[in-house]
């Protein structure tokens, strides 16, 4: 169900706008990652801790579909959900709202390294717990 | 009154951290525009439909004291408030702080021009109503 | 052939680096916007010109393929070739490379329209001149 | 003399220009961070290398003067100095031209510190060699 899914609010900014008079394509990914780091937060992974104990979450493959473009003054939801693809891959599946109304759906396709840049299994650092949710 | 100023709560996003894991100078002035931009708007400017109108509000001086470094997971308040400097000119006081812990301190000098890059009195355009508040 | 695509040449900037060290995954798109906007004007096409003449070209969906990371110091090629998908969509192709290795894909899905935000043939704007190029 | 200073050429990105269609306050720093990463590697330093050594390059204080606007397609030179200022602190002078008209003036107040927070002497690290250059 819809909304069941996890969910941040964000703002537009004014400076993430270009010349257009709406937001920049590249900002999305910006808004798509913060939500993604707030559910691992949620959920009690933190990226910057893993980073740090040299992990590397890493997105091979992202796929974007603009469809209706946010502007300056807009307040929307972004909505994250994991779904297992292999034992060292996912992806996340993400899409903007504005109440009912779908501006931006998102594809990220994760895989997980170490500092050797190996793949790691995601249940090795206890990310399968999240698929499925 | 410290108490008394405009404020707004931010989160420190992940991807405005930059290589020494700390968030990167040039994103501060970020924060403190978009805390400008909702200063404005909670006294009924909107800096979109200003600039659609054909004034231009412009930076012509920025100062920019960077005491502690905000890093990944920190919430914090940007404060915002406005001195009159002369007619045509007046300077955005502003503050970053966690709890009462001063961050960052802003003075931004603005002025107003119109398309014809000719300055423009402040009060043409209301925002003297903003002085001393 | 390869040899005979568009190309410019970029430097990674420290500022575009996050935690990780390295490039953030929606800089990329950065790179990639910039390369095509070059493209266009190396062939008579200014995007702010078209911008500001109430043409608005919009990507409704953007595919990448991020191979290897970009790092502090990295000094590499954005390729850029436009394909036609329709009267009024066509599609970049662009390619990150350093030397021979490539790094990164990506796909820009384009279509323009108008300040009614009514759909315009491409061949209205002139971009038919540019496939097959 | 101005002809002997160290300076880069850089392009304004469309993706820099914000609403206005000039490129946002924000940006400026960025551009001034680059040159002075490339100023400090054209001299042997290397500020990722620095980074990872554990001695950490920071601003503590900024002050941009905005003279003009950059806008879409501007080309322009960033140049770089370094000013002694006590045996822990040293104020890089900045500015961009195009050509011989002066559009932006930055100082960046900088000083050293280790992992431990503690200040370093800048000729601990050899930066001294760089004054009066």
């Amino acid at each position: 169900m819809e909304n069941s899914l996890f969910s941040i609010e964000l703002d537009v900014r004014d400076y993430e706008c270009d010349m257009q008079g709406i937001v920049n394509n590249a900002i999305y990914q910006n808004y798509f990652e913060h939500a993604r780091h707030e559910y691992l937060k949620s959920h009690g992974f933190d990226f910057h801790q893993i980073t740090k104990s040299g992990v590397f979450l890493v997105i091979y493959r992202a796929e974007i579909d603009y469809c209706l473009p946010l502007k300056s003054g807009d307040k929307f939801n972004v909505t994250v959900s994991l779904a297992t693809h292999s034992k060292t891959r996912c992806i996340f599946e993400q899409s903007i709202f504005i109440d009912n109304q779908k501006y931006t759906d998102g594809k990220f396709f994760i895989t997980a390294i170490n500092s050797q840049k190996r793949l790691i299994k995601l249940d090795s650092i206890g990310l399968d717990s999240l698929f499925n949710k």
